[in-house]
């Protein structure tokens, strides 16, 4: 399959877009789907789950549970919600991010519960069919967001569990920086646990609250061909979801905000 | 030595204040300072060199010099300069902040360019006296001042090099999220390399640019206690700077900062 035809959007990228009308455009483009758990609840499982059969549209992943390191019963029972949201989908991965440091503990120690939680829910997940994918994100959220911050971190979580329960998101956006990502990556490739490959560009300046200055692909510093090379060498040949958290984005009429992702995804992998 | 007696104020958490009254306050405070290459050059080396003798205050570093990812002759020139303008003052460290990827670049190439600007400048340090500290930034500024984002990285990088000629700083602020920062500062002592020792506390929201966000010691998620006993478990005693950039210390008076800094510092070794 060319790189091309791999191409997966996320719906994230044009957050407010009806969900119905962007998976009617994935279809049109033979595209994935990345969908996310908000605007799925919102048409409702069994809808969101025909629509997607009726347009032949692949889900490649359900975004997003997690916040779990504190593993409180109430995280725990959304998390299993999610991982039969995903299954009923057929999204064949569920992306986690950890969550942040809970009141009074210390990053280590939020660690631990995201060790524990994986424990609790990695058999529920087998059960149905879907992997825990485990996203490290960029070291900038460590705090309030994800304690978990690169490939080989979250390599060592998914370590204990089997491949088709608990896999690793690798996201350019999140480990570009990485001193260690090609070896990451190679590692992740060889332990069998590259469960979602996401594409999105580094620019600065960043924003406040660093959230949303993601970068169109292109627009920055990451070099696309290389981790696609990368990652094709360690053996994942599956989908790549384009997710832009990115307000002049998020502002933009949605069918137009997808034809210029695609486009732009189209000129890195050419 | 106690804790508390370590201090050193780091001129840029006052950045406004006039160079002779920090370096005042310091010596009624029997307090150390580092000092920053544009108040010196605008006082003047020599000045500057009699001021803080005067004073008997001692100079813990100089900030700041690299920004050589693109190693050019200019490039390498100004950080001679550096090297003897922290000479001049009695500084034992100068403090290096590698740069960004430079036009056309890749963080790898940059990352080369670091290599080679440092085997040019390490004989040029060590003939003076003055130990280059390599400064791993967090990775939020990878891409636009910093390309050295981990102990590890920065460790690897003086591997090469006499311990009085190159060494690294040990920065709550920018290696608090890391995962393996046990074990960074560790083999930091073993090899000898610990050349600066920093303390910022790390909050959120970041603020727009993601520069001036530093948190007072206290106020954020940063263990300093445990950041004390790890270092001084790999053997470093020597002074203990204090760095925030914060736009909100930053419109204070510079005395009053120095107090509350002070004050704060003693409450988080205590």
């Amino acid at each position: 399959m060319s790189a091309a035809a791999r191409f997966s959007f996320n719906h994230a990228t044009a957050k407010f877009w009806d969900q119905r009308e962007a998976v009617e455009a994935c279809a049109r483009a033979g595209a994935g789907i990345g969908l996310w758990r908000e605007p799925l609840q919102e048409m409702g499982v069994e809808a969101t789950a025909k629509l997607v059969q009726d347009a032949g549209v692949e889900v490649t992943s359900l975004c997003r549970a997690g916040f779990f390191t504190d593993p409180t019963a109430a995280a725990l029972e959304d998390n299993r919600k999610a991982i039969d949201e995903a299954a009923a989908v057929g999204a064949p991965t569920l992306v986690l991010v950890s969550g942040g440091i809970p009141d009074g503990g210390t990053i280590d120690s939020a660690r631990e519960g995201v060790k524990e939680a994986l424990a609790q829910l990695a058999p529920y997940a087998l059960e149905r069919g879907v992997t825990l994918a485990i996203e490290p994100l960029h070291p900038m959220f460590a705090s309030d967001r994800c304690v978990v911050t690169t490939l080989a971190e979250a390599l060592d979580l998914a370590a204990p569990f089997a491949t088709a329960a608990v896999g690793v998101v690798v996201d350019t956006y999140h480990i570009w920086w990485d001193p260690q990502v090609w070896q990451g990556i190679a590692r992740a490739g060889r332990e069998g646990r590259i469960a979602s490959f996401q594409f999105a560009d580094w620019i600065t300046p960043l924003p406040a609250g660093v959230l949303t200055g993601r970068g169109q692909l292109g627009d920055g510093c990451v070099d696309f061909k290389r981790y696609l090379a990368e990652v094709d060498a360690a053996g994942f040949t599956g989908p790549i979801e384009v997710e832009l958290f990115n307000d002049a984005l998020w502002a933009r009429p949605g069918a137009e905000v997808f034809q210029e992702t695609r486009a732009a995804f189209e000129r890195v992998v050419a």
